[in-house]
């Protein structure tokens, strides 16, 4: 029989669950830290739920660490900050088997090892779901905070990777279509949804470019957890200006048009979500010279019209408006 | 008919919430804030659930965010910490009613008015059950942070205030007992389970005599979120010390023993949990200066016994040991 939770009882549950915590920092009433002198800190807070973000069809414990911790940190390079920690909430039925958890951790606890960042703490609580709610701190310059209205007419947009490979690993996992599971791109696709990455890389690539500049220059930017199509909509609307985005640059994950058809992948590109890349708005030449690092791709241009409009290929004239067709939890 | 949050979306429900934070701070994928130089982050998180945090019966919507942000702050000031401001991840069914999420939040703002910090942003998923997780940042001097390891033995323990209020104010919502509602000190125990007050009050009075000394003195201490008896426990476990309580120095919300009886009013002052006072150990002559203040009341003396007793009065010789009997969630 599996041990669960009700029979390790709270106050031992916390105890194992110490192990993940870095000696010295918990067990107080908070967890004490800073940034460096000079930096601020960033701080943004997911919450996940069974069902909704999750499931144990398509998502072992380790996965679900590991993403919730992804989702969080995504949005840390999304601000153009370096991580810190995080804090962890966890709400379980009182069946939970302990080894869900222990996978949980260890994905979580592994994901930061890649990425940076320690726990400063967390909370338990007994839910009829599970639930998962983290709350991320990591740090950044002023003068290289990334921000979603900073966007002018005229800047390239560009993306840090391919859109839709979430979705389509998804969709395997859901057996949505039949897909052929040995091929080396599906189990890309099937990567990209269970073991996203957060990309700091990107962001670090791109400090460095702008800092050879004379003054740092202006970027900005958020993540596509919630889809291509939203990011652009959100950063549109938040800087005020339009976006003309030729849909041949979007890159697509490899296998997926000939799987799919291209409808859907673009389908998949725009609204699948948790792609978790980043999409950046920043002058055509620091573009140019971030594009040759090979760690973004331009896939647009910014414009004084207002409207996201996606075109067929450079050179169409007409281009149709992308609207908003996200996931909504309501 | 009441409007539902599934009739609002996702979209607009966030636009509503966002009327709750200042200007500025959210619309991005993190929030950007900064502890005074010098200073360094306290950072806490809780979780609270339907059914086992608050329920409809006990608990109105302005109350659930009320406690929950002072669960919250409570643990800031435990560590001698400054409140900065919060994170807010809420779990909702479709159909909760929007004017119960419009009276959660004015709970929350009119607390954050009353005791300082911001909403810093946060994240809605749907849920089965309403849940609520935050997390608070705060701010502290390094030399004045609050942990609970440091008690030595021949100090003064201290409670900021009486225990078990929060408990009857529950005894009486849940008609665990007949008691005259109308009656001043019922009241008061309600008002101290559906609006505890974080003691940043007592946090700062000890500070400025603190101040006063030559080196800033050692002070232990944490909430008493979990029961009185909780927190002397993990202070002594921490810490290394045992534990001298006089029981009859242990301050009781007025009316409480002639209700109930001594020994239930006991066991609710050290079991009832949910007063979020402070218990502190110090030297007993900064406890002689901090009880003349009135924000505090010394209940015993840390001891070289490791063992938590309590005393029926200061000249008795014979101690009982106090255990952990605290709710424990699986």
């Amino acid at each position: 029989m599996e041990e669960t939770i009700a029979e390790i009882g709270e106050l031992a549950l916390i105890e194992r669950l110490k192990a993940f915590c870095p000696a010295g920092v918990v067990g107080d009433d908070a967890a004490l830290m800073r940034a460096q002198p000079g930096y601020e800190l960033a701080v943004t807070t997911d919450m996940l739920t069974e069902g909704v973000h999750f499931s144990d069809r398509t998502t072992p414990p380790y996965s679900v660490g590991w993403r919730a911790i992804v989702a969080n940190l995504s949005d840390l390079a999304a601000m153009g900050a370096a991580p810190l920690g995080v804090t962890l909430s966890l709400g379980l039925p009182k069946q939970t088997p302990w080894a869900w958890i222990e996978e949980l951790y260890q994905g979580i606890s592994d994901c930061l090892e890649n990425y940076g960042g320690v726990i400063y703490g967390g909370d338990l609580c007994r839910c009829s779901h599970r639930v998962l709610s983290i709350t991320a701190l990591g740090e950044v310059r002023p003068e290289q905070a990334i921000y979603r209205h900073t966007a002018t007419a005229g800047m390239s947009v560009m993306v840090t990777g391919p859109h839709g490979g979430s979705r389509a690993g998804l969709a395997v996992l859901l057996e949505e279509l039949q897909f052929d599971r040995t091929a080396e791109y599906v189990q890309a696709w099937i990567k990209a949804h269970q073991r996203p990455v957060p990309r700091f890389d990107a962001i670090a690539a791109l400090h460095r470019l702008a800092e050879q500049e004379t003054t740092y220059p202006v970027i900005a930017g958020m993540d596509s957890s919630d889809g291509l199509a939203n990011a652009l909509l959100q950063m549109s609307s938040s800087s005020g200006v339009g976006m003309d985005v030729v849909r041949s640059h979007i890159p697509l994950p490899p296998g997926l048009s000939d799987t799919v058809g291209s409808e859907t992948a673009l389908d998949w590109a725009l609204y699948g979500g948790e792609d978790f890349e980043l999409v950046l708005c920043l002058s055509p030449e620091l573009a140019q010279k971030f594009m040759q690092t090979g760690f973004a791709t331009v896939i647009g241009i910014t414009t004084n019209t207002g409207i996201v409009q996606i075109f067929p290929s450079k050179e169409s004239h007409s281009g149709t408006p992308i609207t908003h067709k996200s996931f909504q939890h309501f």
